[in-house]
């Protein structure tokens, strides 16, 4: 049984959920595999469709749906209303990209002259595997933008919820299940399944053709050895761990050491650090001196609060322990404790450029929570060596803002080189998200009449 | 030391070349670090004069190519000369691509009203190792279409030569080295390395950012398991195996079934069979009486010919003997046996559907050379479910045409699901195989002056 926990007490929270079990998830495999067709044929108007009443529908349960997620992540109510929003403007954004029609990258290279005519499109991959996120219960979980994508690609999607918020979980699933039937779509189209041993045998089923991860490095990269170990292996997309490297320059430093500051320290707490663009590491020059007790003084007046789970507390809690009991850093400053047994206090470590660099990659690693180092730099040519020693980043080109807050648009890309994510050239957010479920399928000679929609069809 | 061989001997054919050791392997990837950023600086235009530059170098020296790569390989001149063309041909299709522009994926998302504004351009993975192919010592090799797509993607390449065509690896790659020089491209940008132990140490080294690789699915996967276990996993993109199975409908059968015959037998003997779109798989109806009398003519008018290498001859003569002994199947024909110690005779097997079904997965293997099974079937109706029980292909989908010939153009599709190919959204020919060195980044609030020339740079 999955039971949720109130983290704000370290209690139970609402009746357990059973797990899937073996024979439950095969026959959900299995119906995912038998929608490939019919929910392809939807077509791409019809997808979009569908896509757009289920957004209608979660919009219509928001107070529903925020109530319970509220109780098992402690997010409170305003930013689980706008997570809401933000999952439901990711579904429509999904419907506007198929109207569009771009994502099919259909080209034609017309041949003659003894040359065979090529017709390329994008087509589904097949029945796609979500593993969804704790930190996000609704953009990223069970109708986040995996699901969005996948679904909008015409594949089926069978999600893997997440241990934190089982009961939000049945709830958008239901929710999500009746709006795709009410719209039209095949049986086999969507499904939940729960548990950790159920998520490996989904991920392990020949029915599945592709799976998409948000989350930690080591589940990831455990996720990630079982798709390539398959005896058909399959394509893995893991949005894994990212310190969003921050760069003060001296200018900057100077001129609003205050603006700086406090922003600093509403990246580094917003959602009890809870986030895979948290500035983890913030360069700052040695020489500005008027910042640093600045940023003391902003993060020392910030909160904390409970994390989504205990474990995820417990690997915080280690985390700070270990650069507490380090010789080569020295407390910067510490917000206000929240309350409850899974609470966490904003915290945030000073180191030279000298020592950070003497100790990576260790020091580099991504700590989830409200954790920061910031290190001191000479110069910038002392820096940008060390800069370049560091792993790939889900954010590091952002210019006078902070990394939290991803926006969805069509330039976006939200990926980046390893450790970030396990494919560095797709995206987890943005229109372009789409293409992790699509693989070209190219038609030499092929009669009008036999292509596919996208390609002439019926011309 | 690496010995090169004349197939229509078995004999060494010029001097050996030395296997490249470890210092220099590691002297040469970090050459290539350190062309990253000069090699992108050169610019789209810079790198399309260079990769022209290297068309032209190469054509100007087709004869003494074709000469060398004929000792090596026996593939004959007038294949030869014709796949110097082909190589020198991809070469200049991206030079086009590069200034078409569209390759960068370049996206404005202004943004405006509180939202981020967005910029997203592709850009160099970073160096590249090509591993050659042993079939087409031009298209495919060190001056071949993984070489030419990551050049003009930014990307510094290091190219492992085949073991089977040293001499023109040497010699191709003087030949490039020179050119891309005289072009302006910095030093590191290209150099070839010799020797499996050469190889997986480049695979293994820090400074290669992904893979590319034309050969068997063993040698693949090994390659393939390299990449995910390293420090830094990297992307890697295996074209392996293949056997592109054909339908003959029975109205074509009754139509026309000389010609099918014909084209089938120039399709399946083609370059001795070595092709990765060789059709390995003929699908006729039972009841096409006429056909099967006329397939068996024409195999048996072909002719065999000196495979690649020694291993190669020695895995078809295996998997020849292996059909023969089977008790499903029966010979159709054999054509005639070429000359010289490692020369494969084109060898045609029949069994029915039925049997054929029994015997997958192993009756659908790729056998590499001019061995193809032709399957009988009752009816349409009959054929579809096993259609659907073959693995992915490179080829599956031409009209009234036979796979070998993959055009280069926009539209090319030259992938494939597992085993076909590891990245099944990825091609090895056309335009859209530069697309396997490229890596998105997304720029938020640039100001022009610091943007990547495609998104506004000098603005």
């Amino acid at each position: 049984m999955i039971q949720g926990y109130d983290p704000r007490t370290g209690q139970p929270a609402g009746d357990p959920v059973p797990e899937t079990d073996g024979a439950q998830v095969d026959a959900i495999a299995e119906a995912a595999a038998a929608a490939c067709v019919p929910w392809e044929q939807v077509g791409a108007a019809g997808r979009a469709a569908a896509l757009e009443a289920v957004a209608s529908a979660l919009d219509g349960a928001t107070e529903e749906l925020v109530t319970a997620a509220d109780t098992e992540t402690a997010l409170g109510t305003a930013r689980l209303t706008g997570e809401v929003a933000r999952a439901t403007g990711q579904l429509r954004h999904f419907a506007a990209v198929l109207a569009d029609g771009g994502y099919a990258d259909a080209v034609v290279s017309p041949g003659g002259d003894g040359v065979p005519g090529l017709r390329r499109v994008n087509r589904p991959i097949g029945p796609v595997a979500v593993f969804a996120a704790s930190n996000f219960p609704f953009a990223f979980s069970v109708a986040g933008n995996d699901t969005a994508s996948a679904l909008a690609a015409g594949c089926p999607v069978v999600v893997k919820a997440h241990e934190g918020h089982p009961r939000t979980s049945v709830l958008t699933a239901r929710i999500v299940a009746e709006a795709l039937a009410g719209a039209g779509a095949p049986a086999g189209t969507f499904a939940v399944v729960f548990g950790v041993e159920a998520g490996v045998r989904l991920l392990k089923h020949p029915a599945i053709a592709a799976a998409g991860f948000t989350g930690s490095a080591r589940g990831g990269l455990a996720l990630a050895a079982i798709c390539a170990q398959r005896p058909v292996p399959i394509p893995f997309f893991g949005e894994l761990g990212s310190v969003n490297p921050v760069v003060i320059l001296p200018g900057a430093a100077a001129a609003r050491p205050g603006d700086i500051a406090s922003g600093y320290a509403a990246s580094l707490t917003l959602g009890v650090g809870q986030f895979c663009t948290n500035p983890g590491l913030l360069f700052v020059p040695a020489a500005g001196e008027r910042l640093l007790p600045e940023i003391a003084a902003a993060v020392q007046s910030s909160s904390g609060g409970p994390m989504l789970t205990a474990r995820i507390h417990d690997a915080f809690s280690a985390a700070v322990t270990e650069l507490g009991a380090r010789s080569d850093l020295s407390g910067l400053a510490e917000g206000q404790p929240g309350q409850g047994p899974w609470s966490a206090t904003p915290a945030v470590y000073q180191v030279s450029l000298a020592e950070f660099a003497a100790g990576l990659p260790g020091l580099a690693q991504e700590r989830f929570g409200p954790v920061g180092l910031v290190i001191t730099y000479p110069s910038v040519a002392d820096l940008l060596p060390v800069l370049a020693r560091l792993g790939g980043n889900l954010a590091g080109v952002v210019f006078n803002g902070w990394p939290t807050g991803v926006v969805v648009t069509s330039a976006q890309h939200h990926g980046g080189p390893w450790p970030a994510s396990t494919a560095p050239a797709y995206t987890s957010v943005g229109a372009a998200a789409i293409r992790r479920w699509l693989v070209p399928v190219a038609y030499q000679d092929f009669p009008a009449r036999l292509l596919p929609a996208a390609l002439g069809h019926g011309g």
